[in-house]
C-alpha cells in the first residue's frame, strides 16, 4: 500500500513562502518512494510579499494557497480540510513562509505562536502517532507544539556555513533538545516520530540539501 | 575547471512562468556535476498572471525577473546582460513562461516569434558551438531560431500519457526533425549541440521527469 503523505505549503519563494527547492526535492523523493501526496496550504493572505530580487517587502497582496499552487501545479487543498485520518505522515518544508504564514516566528522571535490551524494539524499527527518531517526553519513549528521534542536546525555555532545558528540556541531556550547535524544528515526523535534536517539553514550546494531531504523522506516513510 | 552554465528563467510557476520542478531538478543536477550556474530572466512584465488554483488569468501585473528570483533565491541577472563569452552552455527549462514570456507560442501557435533578446542569446550560443539544453515546451524556442534542428517534445501521438503530442507535429511543420522519446530519455542533435527532453510534456511521476532532466544536464555538460 502506498503511504499517504500530507505536505503543507506556505506560499512560493524562500523570502515570503515555501522554499521552492526544498518542496521540490521532497516531492521528488516522495514520488520515487511511491508515496501518495496531497498538498495543503492556508487559504489566507500572506504576511507580506517580498520582491525576491531586492529582498524587500512590496505592497502587493497575495493568497498563501494560490501562491502554493505554483509549486503544486494547481493541486493544492485548503489546509482547513486536512483530516489526519486520511494521511500516514506529514511533511512541512521550510522557507520564511513557515515563519511568516504558518507562524509568526519571523516577527515575534521567542514570543511567537503557531497559527491555530497548523498547531492543530501537528498535534493531531502527534497524538495519532504518525510521523512528521520538517526542515530548515519549519522545526520551529514543532518546537512550540510538541514541548520538549528533539530536533535539528543544523549547527549551533554561527559561521559562514551556518549563518542562522542562533535559531538552534532559541530551540534550546524553548525547552527542546537541539542536536547538531550536517546538511546530509537528519535527526530522528523516535519518541515523537519527528524527523528534521537543516536544508537551507546550511550554506551548502543544492545537491547536498537535496540528499539530506531524501534521508528525511526515507526516515519519515519508515515510521509511517 | 567548472563548466559555466547560463540558465534562463521566465517567471515562477507552470501556467505563467518557468515550471518550478524542472528548474529545480536542473539546478540539482548542475550542482552535483560541479557546474557554475548563473541565472537570467527578462526584466519585463509577464504576459499575464495566472491564479494557479483555478488555472485562470487574473489582473495582477508581475515582472518576469522578480518572479524568477523566487526560483533563483534572489540571484538572477537581467537577460540583457547575458554575454555568451562568459558561459560554456545554456539551459532553458519549460513551463508556459517559455511560451508566454520568452516567445508568443502560447497565443500565436505556428505564427509565433521568439522574443528578440532570447533569439539573440540562442543564436549566439549556436554560432559559438556551445551546447544548449531545453525541455518540455522550451524546444519551441530552438525550432524557430535554429531552422531544421532535431528535437524531442516527447511523443507525437496524443494519449493520456502524452496530452500535448500535437506540439510534436507542429515542430515537423516548422521544418524540424522530431524524434519520439520517453520521459527518461533525451534526444541529442549532435550537429547543433542541442539536447532536449520531454519533462512535463509527459504525464509521468515527478522522479521520472527529474531523471530525464539529469540525462539532459549530463549530455549538455559532456559537450561543453
Amino acid at each position: 500500500m502506498a503511504k499517504r503523505v500530507a505536505v503543507i505549503l506556505a506560499g512560493c519563494g524562500v523570502y515570503d513562502g515555501t522554499e521552492i527547492h526544498e518542496a521540490s526535492a521532497i516531492l521528488v523523493h516522495l514520488s520515487r518512494a511511491g508515496a501518495k501526496v496531497q498538498m495543503f496550504a492556508p487559504n489566507a493572505e500572506m504576511m507580506h510579499v517580498v520582491n525576491h530580487c531586492e529582498g524587500k517587502p512590496v505592497t502587493d497582496k497575495r493568497n498563501v494557497m494560490q501562491e502554493s499552487a505554483r509549486i503544486a501545479r494547481g493541486e493544492v487543498t485548503d489546509l482547513a480540510k486536512l483530516d489526519v485520518k486520511d494521511h500516514d505522515a506529514l511533511i512541512i518544508p521550510g522557507g520564511f513562509g513557515a515563519a511568516k504564514n504558518l507562524s509568526d516566528w519571523a516577527t515575534k522571535g521567542m514570543e511567537y505562536s503557531v497559527k491555530p490551524q497548523v498547531e492543530q494539524v501537528i498535534k493531531s499527527f502527534h497524538r495519532a502517532g504518525k510521523p512528521m518531517g520538517m526542515c530548515c526553519i519549519s522545526p520551529v513549528l514543532a518546537a512550540k507544539t510538541i514541548p520538549g521534542c528533539e530536533l535539528t536546525v543544523g549547527h549551533d555555532f554561527e559561521c559562514e556555513k551556518w549563518p542562522y545558528a542562533n535559531v538552534a540556541k532559541s530551540m534550546v531556550e524553548l525547552g527542546c533538545k537541539h542536536v547538531n547535524k550536517n546538511v546530509e544528515e537528519v535527526h530522528v526523535d523516535k519518541k515523537n516520530k519527528l524527523v528534521t534536517t537543516s536544508a537551507f539553514m546550511c550554506n551548502a550546494p543544492l545537491h547536498e540539501i537535496f540528499d539530506g531531504l531524501g534521508i528525511m523522506v526515507t526516515d519519515v516513510l519508515k515510521m509511517a
